[in-house]
């Protein structure tokens, strides 16, 4: 198993979006102030559910992976493979997951990208077909 | 001499911004969209001249430190020091400036908040004097 040194704080379990996530993940917030940013730590397997963040204008999420092996997928395309110093950025309106790895810890900071009248629509998990496929 | 391992890829020489620096910086944009984000690296001793974001409303920069040591401070305040995993919140209107250790190269993202009306204002160098007094 991949363990990760953590160059932000882990933070504590991820208890507000536990229900939108498989697995075990650690949320600490960054910053709250100007833009939003969070450190996302994965355990391995650990994966969000399918999603989308809309916005009116602006909107979406930065994400800068700092340790581990993990993955990005937008709907109806190949999973990108994640590695420390790899930069995703998701527009609003696009559907995805992300996640670590089966066999890595992973971490990324997320920035949000501002915009009006933002939200989240949580959708269906990444099932274990879907996910064992990746390599 | 603190060598470091690069998170972000280091990018070219930071050309444009070269007559604001004392000594020898790198810059890599991560992202220009959503939100502007760039990786900055230091040489040892490198540090920028005080300076000010302005905005009419919000602005700012957001550092996130991903290798080495380094140094912010703002006017009339002692320095602090940075380390992997430190995060400063810059205000807009605030004067300082930010730069590695003299012993360490140094890396941070730095997010720019959006805002109206944003410009940096340039200012005196860090002379040696203020910043040989850094322990």
């Amino acid at each position: 198993m991949n363990e990760i040194e953590d160059l932000f704080p882990r933070g504590g379990e991820n208890a507000a979006y536990a229900k939108y996530f498989l697995g075990k993940s650690y949320l600490n917030m960054l910053s709250l102030e100007g833009v939003v940013i969070g450190n996302v730590t994965f355990e391995p397997g650990c994966r969000n559910n399918w999603h989308v963040h809309h916005a009116k204008s602006g909107g979406g999420q930065i994400l800068l992976c700092t340790a581990g092996y993990g993955w990005y997928q937008e709907w109806g395309k190949p999973a990108r493979k994640l590695a420390p110093g790899d930069v995703v950025n998701i527009p609003a309106g696009v559907k995805h997951w992300h996640g670590a790895a089966k066999d890595s810890w992973f971490a990324h900071v997320a920035v949000e990208v501002p915009g009006e009248d933002c939200s989240n629509e949580w959708l269906e998990i990444v099932d274990d077909e879907q996910y064992e496929k990746l390599a």
